[in-house]
Formats: structure tokens, C-alpha cells, sequence
């Protein structure tokens, strides 16, 4: 599992920093999440295949979140592409992307596909073969979700040397792999986890951009391996916090503290911070395991 | 009278290309053409005052020309902007931009008006005490202007000498300027041309970005003293040119030569070409005074 973050800072794009998207790579799928302006260039930058990317996750309407996603969708237009693409995000962004496609009467040659959401409550959007993506619903100036990307479980890997010593025939290893226990000829039942041992355990991911603090999260982003948290300011402007519906770096810790997320990556920083270390350093007095984020920054998960 | 080209390239943003924007400085006026994705930090780059930006012209609803428009009315709005700020474009224009505010619930506290077009003449679309707008009709695969940007006529110089020689009260200065003949105590009448000289030639501009070759403009850019002409293509693929209604380096010259403008500046290059070079190459064949328009560029019309 690797981390690129595309942009990491709110508000207006700047000459040196980026307003908010990323990819996560999980299980050799490619999501984008979220995609301020100029988000097609920093995937230019950052060697992103496009053709990779088939899901595109927006949590909300502000323009730091998503006007970078008509151009890339023009863009991709513009490349040939041929697979489908679909956009999950809050109802009105098919309106927003569909309007401006038919004013500059430029309909993709590819199926583009959108989930509008609006519940407010937790919710599974994304699913195939070994991935789930669920809703994070935050507390924002307008509806938004995070999303929490987890495996699914894999399966169970052969204890090869134990399989031979029993002489167990090959048509039952996958039985052994889903966790059945094995029936010798002779009656004796071999326990699966004599036969097998544990999968890898499964990757998650958990994107939380942008929300005042909420600890109604920590239900659903419990134990992630990942989390990543606005930490709009520093705890001396808890007040422009709490004003704008944005976090702190010590409220963003305290969540991944009791959320007893396993490392917590910074992100969504306001502009007014000459630098951001001080948001690691304030975030470090709460919680152990803080990454920095920052713009073309890879992290990966080993 | 100067020009500072942001972006002249067509289709999608590259890293070190950008899609078309461009600044007119003309009578201390300051006018952004096009408003293609980035331009907000294109601006930044070359250092144009924000405030100083009071009207867009956008020639038509490409991404390559407009997609980055929200997000500069979003940034005009996050930087405190207090006056007013008109947008001309294409009927739809105005539709796009609001709805893109609704769903970002985020109203600009500033006056934000919008002067939509659909004629299909030429049309005086702004004018003020010392410049006037008027659109150029353009032949596009959408609803396309060009614009012609021309300053008013000044006021005729005082001869000084003359005057003092004739000894003209200053009360009759200003009739002078105006160009009126000024009758002496003694009846006498002195013609205005022996008492002034001529102002400088109004300065002009006329931006033509996207259009097949037509010679339909000729008469309403007749005579300009530059002409910014789309050349997409070079002749070599004259047959693209005519298929997506653009226009060769070529014949962009032929229509320059056949305005009689006194400069043609070259942009909106396709990116499928190694070097632009070879644009001014093709149209220098034809027409002589040639610049090679280029991201970053200020073009000094003396």
C-alpha cells in the first residue's frame, strides 16, 4: 500500500503548493481522492499512469477538492481513453461536470459513470474482488465524506511442509486456503491452522479531509492502519478551527489516539504557516506515529 | 501597450506548457483573455496584481479556455476582493460559474457580473473613457469571439510655441486639445492644425482564438496594429486544421497580410509539434513582421 500525495494544502493553489487530491494504491488498484486544480499536472509530475485510474473519489463541492476534475476529465478525453471512469461524490456534481461538458459540446468517447452521495450515515460504495471502499461522513461547512479504503480478507496461505507430511492431494489446498479443517482417509481431522498459516493481515486506509473534530469517526476508522487528517491550523487558532469547521494538529491526533489508528499522515494545511513542522511537532505531543504530508511526497505502507 | 502571454497553448495542461491565457495592458486598462486551467498560478508567476484584473473576456466554453475561471473568482474571493468583477462570455457562461458557487456554498462577497454573448456581429461589448471591446465573430466547433480591444481617440497636443506666439488665454487650451480653431481678438482665425499637433495613434489589439481560416474578420481587424491569430497547426496538416476548425501558421499570414496589420503574434500551438519554431517560420514566408507567442512572454508594443 503506497500514499502519493498530489496536494496537500487548502485553500488557493500557489505557485510551490497544491490544493488537495492523492492516490492510494491498495491491492494493485489506483483510487485518486479528490482533485483541486492543476491535479492533472501534479499526476504529470508524480508519473501517475492515467489509464490507472478508474475510480475518482470526491468528499466535497469546494473548489481546493474538485475543480481540477472537468479538465481531467477533458484530458482523459483528449488521450483516447477508452475504459470507463466513475466519479463518487456528493449530489450536484453530475449537474456541475455534465453542464460543462455540454457547453463546450465535448462528450467523452469513454462511459463516464457517477455515484451522487447523500446519506449521512456510513455507507459501502465501492466493492470488487479485494477492496471495499465505505463512506466517512464528516461535519463540514457543506456535506462531505471521507473514505476509508480496506482489503478484503485473503486467503489463507499453504503450510506446505505440514500438507506433504499428511499427504493431503492438491484438489484440497483450496479448501485449506478458505480455512476448512481437512478429513484424513483414516477418520483423523486435521485442524486448519495446522495446515495453514494466517494471510497477511488486511491494508486499510482512511482519507478524513475536510471536518471540524468529530470523534463520530472513530467508530468507523477504529484500528486503521492508515489515517489521514486535516490539520487545517495549529492549536493556537482552535477558534478559526472551530469558526471554519476545520481541525487542529492536536485534535487531529487525539483522533487517530483514540481511533488507536496505527500511523497518522498530516495533511490540509492553511497557507499562513511559513512552515509546516510545527504541525507534526504539536500533533507528536498527543499521538507517537505522525507523518508529515506533503505535496509529491510518497509514503509507503510496508 | 504590452501583452504578457500565460498560457498559448492548445488542448490539455503539460507541465511546462499552459492552456490559453493572456494579459492586455492598454491605456493603464489591464484585460485577461481566456482563462484556461492554472491560470490563476500563471498570474502569480508573472507577477500580475489580482486586483488589478477587473474584466474577463472568455472567447468560448473549451477547457483549454475557461477552466480555470472558477477558480480564479473562487481565489478573487478567498483574498479579500472588494471591487467588482465582470465576466464576458458565452451565453451558458454565467450558469456554470453559479452553479459551481451553489454547490461550493460559497458566495463571493464581492460584485460578480456577467455580460453574456450570443450575436453573431460584431458588437461593442465594453467601453469606458479611454478604451472600447468589440467582439470579433469566430468560426469554431462551438460559439466562438475573438475580441478587439481599441483605445479611444486622445486629446490633439498643445503647440506651446505657437500658442505663446499668438498670445492664446489658457481658457482656449482645452478647445484646442479638442481640436477647434480659435478666432483672435482681431478677428483673425487660426486654424487648429498651426496651434496643435497630433495625438499619438490609438493603440489596438484583436486577440482571435479558436477559428478556422476565415476571411470574415477582416474587415472588423482591419488595419490593427497587432493581431494575436490562432495557428494551431502547421500547413503540413492543413487537413486537421479544417476537420477541428482551426487555422496554419500559414493562414493566420494570409490573414494578417490581408488586414494589413502591422504585427502578428502566433499562438494555441497543437502539442503533437517538437518546436514552435517552425510556426514563425511558415507564416515569415508570408507575412513579415512575426513574434512567436510563448508561455511567459511580454511582448512590449512600443
Amino acid at each position: 500500500m503506497n500514499l502519493t500525495i498530489l496536494g496537500c494544502y487548502a485553500a488557493t493553489p500557489r505557485t510551490f503548493t497544491n490544493p488537495t487530491s492523492q492516490v492510494l494504491e491498495i491491492s494493485d488498484r489506483l483510487f485518486l481522492i479528490d482533485c483541486g486544480e492543476g491535479t492533472q499536472l501534479q499526476l504529470r509530475k508524480n508519473r501517475i499512469r492515467f489509464t490507472a485510474i478508474n475510480q475518482i473519489f470526491i468528499s466535497h463541492l469546494h473548489g481546493d477538492h474538485f475543480y481540477g476534475l472537468i479538465g481531467l476529465i477533458s484530458t482523459f478525453s483528449l488521450l483516447n481513453r477508452h475504459n470507463s471512469l466513475t466519479i463518487y461524490g456528493p449530489v450536484g456534481i453530475k449537474e456541475v461536470i455534465k453542464l460543462q461538458l455540454k457547453l463546450a459540446n465535448s462528450w467523452p468517447q469513454y462511459e463516464l459513470k457517477f455515484v451522487e452521495l447523500k446519506s449521512k450515515k456510513s455507507e459501502v460504495i465501492f466493492e470488487d474482488k479485494r477492496v471495499i471502499v465505505k463512506t466517512i461522513p464528516l461535519k463540514h461547512r457543506v456535506y462531505t465524506n471521507g473514505f476509508l479504503f480496506v482489503e478484503k480478507p485473503k486467503e489463507r496461505k499453504l503450510n506446505v511442509d505440514k500438507v506433504q507430511e499428511y499427504e493431503i492431494e492438491t484438489c484440497y489446498f483450496q479448501n485449506i486456503k478458505n480455512g476448512r479443517d481437512i478429513t484424513l482417509e483414516d477418520g483423523r481431522v486435521i485442524p486448519n491452522a495446522e495446515l495453514s498459516f494466517d494471510p497477511p493481515a488486511p491494508r486499510s486506509y482512511a482519507f478524513c479531509s475536510d471536518t471540524v473534530y468529530t470523534e463520530s469517526i472513530i467508530p468507523i476508522i477504529k484500528d486503521v492502519e492508515v489515517l489521514y487528517h486535516e490539520t487545517t491550523f495549529l492549536n493556537s487558532e482552535e477558534h478559526l478551527a472551530e469558526k471554519t469547521m476545520h481541525t487542529t494538529a492536536k485534535q487531529a491526533a487525539m483522533i487517530a489516539k483514540k481511533a488507536n489508528v496505527k500511523q497518522l499522515v498530516l495533511g490540509h494545511y492553511s497557507t499562513r504557516y511559513e512552515s509546516i513542522k510545527a504541525f507534526k511537532k504539536e500533533a507528536e505531543e498527543i499521538f507517537d506515529n505522525v507523518l508529515l504530508g506533503d505535496d509529491g511526497v510518497v509514503f509507503n505502507f510496508k
